[in-house]
This record gives structure tokens, C-alpha cells and sequence, in this order.
């Protein structure tokens, strides 16, 4: 009896999925993997992801583990038969034979996302699937200001949608910085997990904050608010990358 | 009678398009922009392109002008009620009041286009429809040692494709050179005009001659034997852009 634990690192483009989570008969990232996957092990095959993506939200870097009972393809050749199955849009980057224990969700030390901004008046189409557009370019030490507060471990009720059903709202942010990458504008944040849609809140707040020139101390009030009507509009899912999930507390992000 | 001369630059991704020019019922660049403005003149509006780019190929410097008679929008403007009319995968970048006289196709001096190709194992699908793929990071060395003997007057019917219909084969080309612009190595070549699929002609060649390991005088030979058997593999429509147009003889390319 073959009963090997196969990780995945993938990548996909959110824009024309329902999010990652198999739902009704939606198109889901989870659902076309699993299909794929199903194909090529002649039986169902279910998988666990590092954590959902919402609708339209994309993955640099997410992780995935499987178990196979196929025994004559070796641990780093499953990117290739898979992709050869999967749509353009979701692509297998690494494939890799795991311990036995691995989980992709329970094991996850840090996640890492990254949020990209294009200030511009029009943004050109090859970009416009994966940032969101700002007329204006906003002040990045400003904006690092406003960042400045979210290191460390708090009570993140005020960047969370309505829906988010976890039971604490506490979460530790190991690093949240926004810095200039090519013609983009990033927020980048590593932590331990995130509530629902909280990046995007946060980013949509700062953005809000930033364009109407407010001072640094401000946001700090409105985190320890805990009172979700302080958040600003949820920034676009467009501009949200799941980037690097991390299994060791000394990986780099 | 108001007669007025607009030009406009449009960046396209040129994936689901078969190419610029109208035909028949297929989904062309031409059409859907024609199709815009004649929404906003209430006529039929028909434009002037720089040129004709084929289909998968994309623009981010597209140049076209058209006659209007609206006479209360600037010509700064077009752009947005443009683009509140066109599909996501064109954008209206600029748009200017022209000169009379101005004729995007007649008075272009200078084209430049630009060819992306990503050296790595699997290429991330946030980049798949605007480059092309090879497995090896070429030797940038040799494949600007071919590119080398492009500049000048010469014809080029070794790299022109069976049905390309150009009286004369001569074309004369300013720079040619490979270099690496962030994860990519780009190709980037200006010239008078080009003979239809010239550019991926010269891109497929030169990367199989590298590939080969071939000696720098090869191409030379290549190019001067007028012989399109001697050509490689016409590279894929999907890393080609049309960069930029110049309408001035001492425009930057």
C-alpha cells in the first residue's frame, strides 16, 4: 500500500476563480486542482491548501499537500504531469515528496502577502488583472507610518468583514512594510494568519488615510478601536497576492 | 463642420484578439475600438493604426488617429470616455488633438518593438500570455553577437513569413540588441518598418542559434542568403509588443 504525502507550491491567477475553495459549482482553484489531480490518480484525490483565497485574490506562492498512491513518478515530476493538465491559469511551480506528517494548513508558520498599487491615470492592461489603480502617488513614508503600528500581536476585530467566523480575532504580525517595486507601490505583510479579508482591509484603510493626509498616531487609534466602522473601504481582491507561505520560524519573507 | 484630427496611443493585450484589423466577425483590436467610438459620435467612426499587429501579438505604444466632429470634448479627454467604453483589454494611454496633416501610419519614422522571454522551469501564469518560455537563460553574449549585424539597409526576406506582400523586402533597422529587463530577456528592435513576422523570424533564429551554441558570423550569412529555409522557428505571437512609435526623427527609441 503507496501512501505518499506530495507538497505543491502553486501559482495562480485569482481573476476568473470564485476563490480557492471547492463551493456548489463555481469555479474554484481547489476544484480544477482536484480535478487534475483526480485525472492523473484515476480516483478522487482531495487536497489541503495553507488557507482559503478569496474571489479574484491571486497566489505567488501557495501550498498544497496531497496524499498519492502513485509510485513511478518521482517527487519533483509531479509539476510536470500536472501541468500539462491544469488551465494557464493555475500552474504548478514545485513539487516536492514530504514527510509523512506535513499538513499545509496546521504547519504554516507565516504567511506572507503582498497588496500592489499602481498610481498612473491609466493603468495598462497587462497589469490591470493584478493591482489597483490610484490616480495619485501616495506618499510612502506616510504610508509606513500608518504601517508602523501593526507589528507585533493584537486584536485585529477592526480590519475584518463581517462574515469572519474565527473564534479569537488575535493575530501576530511579524513584519508590515509598503515599499516602492518597480512601477508598483507594496504593502507586505508576514504573520502568523490573517482574519477574513483583513490584508485588504488594512491596505484600503492606510490608502484612505494616506489620501487625506492623516496624521501618523491615527491609525494606531483606529486598530485598538476594535470597531469595524473605523476600517476604510475594503481595498480591490485584484491587487492581493497570497506570496510565501513558511513552515520554519527562521524562513525569510 | 467641425473636422478634428485625434490621436490616440492604446496598450492591448493581444491574447484574445486575432490581431489588429478588422475581419469578417473575428474579435479584432480595430473593431472593438471603431466600435467605441462610433457608440460615442453616433456614427460610424473609422481609425488609422501605425500598423497591424497579428494576432496574439500585444501593443503598449499603439499609435491611431481618427477624424471627429464632437466638439465639446478636449482632446485630453477622449480618454476617459474611451476607455468607459472599451473591453478591459484595451486601454486608451494618451489621446492629443493632432495637426491636420497627421497621418499614424504615413508619418511613422520609427517602430519599436519589443520581444519577453522567461528562462525558468515553470513560467508563473501572471506572466504566461506575455512572453515566451525557454527552459535555459540564454548567453546574452552570443545572442547580441547575432544581433549585431541587424543594424542597417538590408532585405530581409529570410525572415518574412510565406504570405507577406511588401513590394520590397529592404528595411532599414536602427538598433537591435538583447538585454535583461527584471525576470526577462528582452529583445528589442527599432527599425523604418518591419515585413510581416520579421521580428519573430530574427527572435526565433537567434535563440536557436544560441541554443546551438552557433558561431557570431552565422547570422550574417543567415540574413544574407535571402533564403526563408535558413530561418528558424518563427518565435511565439504571445512574447511580442509593439513598444512605441516615433513620429520625429530624433525620437528616443
Amino acid at each position: 500500500m503507496i501512501n505518499r504525502n506530495i507538497r505543491l507550491k502553486i501559482s495562480y491567477d485569482g481573476t476568473d476563480f470564485s476563490g480557492w475553495q471547492i463551493q456548489n459549482n463555481d469555479r474554484t482553484v481547489q476544484a480544477v486542482l482536484e480535478d487534475a489531480l483526480s485525472v492523473m490518480h484515476k480516483h478522487p484525490v482531495r487536497v489541503t491548501a495553507s488557507g482559503r483565497t478569496d474571489s479574484g485574490v491571486h497566489a505567488s506562492g501557495q501550498i498544497v499537500n496531497f496524499c498519492s498512491d502513485i509510485k513511478d513518478i518521482p517527487g519533483a515530476n509531479f509539476v510536470y504531469a500536472l501541468n500539462s493538465l491544469l488551465p494557464r491559469d493555475v500552474r504548478v511551480m514545485e513539487s516536492i515528496e514530504a514527510e509523512q506528517g506535513f499538513h499545509a494548513r496546521y504547519d504554516a508558520k507565516i504567511r506572507v502577502y503582498k497588496y500592489y498599487i499602481i498610481s498612473t491615470k491609466v493603468c495598462p492592461p497587462f497589469y490591470s488583472r493584478f493591482c489597483h489603480t490610484t490616480r495619485r502617488v501616495p506618499d510612502l513614508a506616510l504610508l509606513n507610518s500608518y504601517a508602523g503600528c501593526l507589528a507585533g500581536r493584537h486584536d485585529f476585530s477592526t480590519f475584518t468583514a463581517a462574515g469572519d467566523q474565527s473564534k479569537s480575532r488575535e493575530r501576530e504580525i511579524y513584519s508590515a512594510v509598503f515599499f516602492n517595486q518597480g512601477m508598483f507601490t507594496v504593502f507586505k505583510i508576514a504573520g502568523n494568519a490573517f482574519l477574513w479579508r483583513m490584508v485588504r482591509s488594512l491596505t484600503g484603510t492606510m490608502l484612505e488615510l494616506e489620501e487625506a493626509g492623516s496624521a501618523a498616531g491615527i491609525m494606531k487609534g483606529i486598530l485598538e478601536s476594535k470597531n469595524r466602522e473605523k476600517a476604510g473601504t475594503t481595498a480591490p481582491a485584484k491587487g492581493l497576492f497570497l506570496h510565501k507561505v513558511i513552515y520554519d520560524k527562521t524562513g525569510n519573507y
